[in-house]
């Protein structure tokens, strides 16, 4: 852990809020979708992804010089294991807050798109989990872990904003899961019965399958960048942060 | 205030002719997306989207360096607010300045759209205000002030062009109210009976959602980044401004 | 004129060649969204215009280090003019190469964008010669010169590249007629008969609002930034000229 | 060959890797595309073009410092033979590396792909060699070239990923073949029958035009870019490589 980052009470609030942003940006614009163009689900989707583009790409810019703007456990952790190879990253405890603070995030994310939409806060129905959906977390997963971490050992963590909103982007449409591949935003996605739902039968499988992906990326980003531990540091974001805030 | 700035009068046209802008892109590519796709309003509201996100970029982009790109009095008030606790920022004066021709640009925006479609300008029937639209409207503000203060914060705002821009296009679409986030686009919205209009009886609570928002913005950022006050000369983006503009 | 820069038959060919492929690019993508998406309009528009945005940006990025990448007598005529001033741009008669280069590419872009479609090149009969749209028209070459020459004003030519290509991407659906902005490409596109072709009797006074335009941005320009006429220099990407190009 | 490389077989997994993400990315969104809006095939294309530029972006920036991320056999040739001419670039050996794996991770991709949507590896049935298409072909994969190796020559490297992003972004739409612009690519794209495959007797005709087009693109380079052939070591992310990966 370096020495100039945030207080951890606040990098938490900075977790919180981002991954409830998140959130809402995926549910609430996949009721928008789902209300307006009701005709052509592949026109939702569109919707809904390009909403999330936009809008991941502009919460890590906010929360990564407070956070380094993880939302996401499985980037955490990774971030927490390569840290105990190279004495940084995240320590175990603060591990521990950081996926609390996302998971209740990502709930608190769900009732408030479903307020917006005066949308009632019900358990989803949406079965997802099916071989194919699986293998597609698997994927996602993988290449997240990959990106992330990649940047991050070759100095250009700089690019995270944009380059994880494009990725996610793409992962919508190629995997056919769309591309969950995090297990705080599947939690908070269980807490909407509309386009972006899944039901909670649904939840444990993906999540495996996402901790599948994660080691799986990390298995890749070792082999093809093997500094990659010593940079864990740098996760997301650099943590450009400001003296005053720490 | 920065002794570089160059003077009200040129800040006070580029706000009107920015503003104006804005809004004729808001409404033209309204008007035109109803025209085209008359049988899913899906499509209508990303077609425009897309047009603001690309056409807000840009214009910050090219009034940045002159007046900040506000184009929006809660933005010059946040400004003023944080300048009041350091010594920079708009003075008192400036902010009413700024106000008024933000809202008068966003009025002739409006009628220019028309005048480009062909279409009367008449006052809208679009009726906004439910309970849901307003809580979108406080959570729409309070993220793009939060956004624009945090980069001026953390010494990134030249980053507010495309971020800015970003964040509406998602906003757009994880809001139940299409994020107006801007009283003066919003009075402006009035005078056009088309796609994003607003009806006159709407527009007083969306200010007061918008103020709501204003000031949870504020606080969000004061909790994230205690130093934001300091940095609140750099809004929109540094003034970097040319000499001989001064 | 700088003495580094290439010699002006390469200017030419790239004036030429980057020219034609803009053409193609909103000629190709034009055909190819009214075969696919037959039943909107709307639809057709918005993938003609994210064709636009994405090759518009590439096609500066290759071409601005060699001519500068007008690919529009407008720009080059304003290029022309702030630098009599400045004893810096185009010469007179660099001015008249750049135009007829560009013409010429322009109509060929047509008649290849034609073949790689199997249609057969002819006169468009698409009349889009009304008061809205010549308005649109004023409005959109106003806001183009304004935009190129600010950046160059304020020594940001290097963002020319992307946000050159979002406004034209804005001003095709905030403008009523979808945002010509260019005499040059406006006689191209005379030679198809397709979605994105114009009448021959339309584009007299296409050109004329562009000229219109044109002054009008020049005017802003001038009195948004005094200093621009001394940087017409560096539009519209800064002559970063590999010696060995010269 | 600059000393500071990858091993062969670290760039060549990179490769392989890449050049399957780029696959699965275009298939599988193919997939999806024609799932979810079977009612429309310009939506169709606008997902898989929307996917495409996002995902081929990000692919380029996270290889780009292992193997240069060409996932392309074209443009490995062309790097090969620029740099023989300065004695950099790849070796005539790393060259049928570069294309072997290429290949095979964009035949592996498909059918990831086609695993993710349980849809079954079979061949396609698309004949797709046409006249106006393998123009289409010869024009997108001049201008791939043209594109990459003008940005090395010009010292602009590290714009690479989002240039090559836009670049077939629009070139899927100003196209009439969709700018498939890459042998291994078309090679894999064989073994899915979806709305991306093409039926092995197009194959032939499509790698004939796409080498057609990168001598095209070849030509313009050395005629606009004198110095094209001395910088071919910096395609297409400049190696900044790690120490510790070499």
């Amino acid at each position: 852990m370096t020495t100039n980052q945030p207080p951890l009470w606040r990098r938490a609030v900075a977790e919180l809020l981002g991954t409830s942003l998140l959130v809402m940006v995926v549910v609430g614009s996949g009721i928008a979708a789902q209300q307006l163009s009701p005709n052509d689900v592949g026109l939702q989707l569109l919707q809904n992804s390009t909403a999330t583009v936009l809008g991941l790409t502009v919460l890590i810019l906010v929360f990564g010089p407070v956070s380094g703007a993880h939302f996401n456990p499985v980037v955490s952790l990774v971030d927490w294991i390569l840290g105990r190879r190279s004495g940084t990253g995240l320590t175990l405890p603060e591990l521990g807050t950081y996926v609390v603070v996302q998971t209740l995030g990502a709930i608190g994310g769900s009732v408030v798109a479903n307020a917006m939409y005066d949308v009632g806060t019900s358990i989803s129905s949406k079965d997802r989990a099916t071989g194919g959906h699986l293998l597609g977390e698997v994927v996602a997963t993988a290449g997240l872990i990959l990106l992330i971490f990649a940047l991050a050992a070759t100095k250009r963590g700089v690019l995270a904003a944009p380059a994880v909103g494009a990725y996610i982007g793409a992962a919508y449409w190629f995997t056919s899961s769309t591309s969950f591949a995090n297990p705080a935003v599947t939690v908070g996605r269980i807490f909407s019965d509309t386009f972006a739902g899944i039901a909670p039968g649904s939840v444990p499988s993906f999540v495996i399958a996402q901790l599948i992906g994660a080691a799986a990326g990390l298995g890749l980003l070792l082999v093809l960048f093997p500094s990659a531990a010593r940079a864990a540091d740098d996760v997301v974001l650099p943590h450009q942060v400001d003296k005053a805030n720490s």
